[in-house]
């Protein structure tokens, strides 16, 4: 097996390992800026194709922060016993997705965990894919 | 039981449940601004008192950008059978801990789940702390 390590020791993940994981998950985090400080909120998420799609209240900040702004998307999942994980980060600009397509993503079924209307929907268009996995030769997480 | 639950429906963590969440995750997330685009990378880490303390390589981005930089460290937990879960934030500057307090810093045996030599630390030191729960009454996580 030929594995393309990083100078960090990590294995370096193809892109469509990437969004193999990142489809494996049901939380990502969304990674944005926020009055000039650096912001990270966890959010349920869709894949659409190769873009990522969360929903959101109107008066969230995610959804201030996020108006055409180039966020950060990230998924990951670690295994205390291997010490194992992967993390994949997805960049790329978020926008508000029109009512044109509501009813096309209302069909993928994105159900927000938490209570309260979230009728808004952020599309993030990736631009950069990267993945990284530790300890590549202990059992997949 | 009295639940503090802010607009989007989470519950609010006092500043002792953050702590106490966070002290029992062993990867965290921190997220930085690099060469203006949003940046995370996961880590393991230890707390030292309120501070987080993580290592870095020399050559690590993480090292260059967190050189002083406001920083935000992210840890959370989710469970996808009941719905639930917690995220906090933790956000200030990130420093380099001076090779004074490295042997006091070794000692709380912080061990790197990659491979490769990682001789820095950085340490965090919190002025902002939030968390959050989503739907508090199922089982905690």
């Amino acid at each position: 097996m030929r594995v393309d390590v990083d100078s960090a020791g990590l294995e370096v993940l193809s892109r469509e390992q990437c969004y193999e994981l990142v489809g494996s998950v049901p939380i990502g985090r969304i990674v944005f800026t926020e009055g000039a400080l650096p912001a990270i909120q966890p959010v349920n998420f869709i894949l659409d194709g190769e873009d990522v799609v969360i929903r959101t209240g109107a008066g969230s900040k995610l959804a201030a922060a996020a108006r055409s702004a180039v966020v950060a998307f990230e998924a990951d999942s670690y295994d205390e016993q291997t010490l194992s994980g992967w993390s994949v980060v997805l960049i790329g600009r978020a926008e508000a997705v029109g009512q044109d397509e509501h009813g096309r993503i209302a069909a993928l079924r994105l159900t927000p965990w938490a209570l309260g209307p979230r009728p808004h929907y952020i599309r993030i268009r990736p631009e950069i894919v990267r993945g990284r996995r530790i300890n590549p030769w202990a059992p997949a997480v």
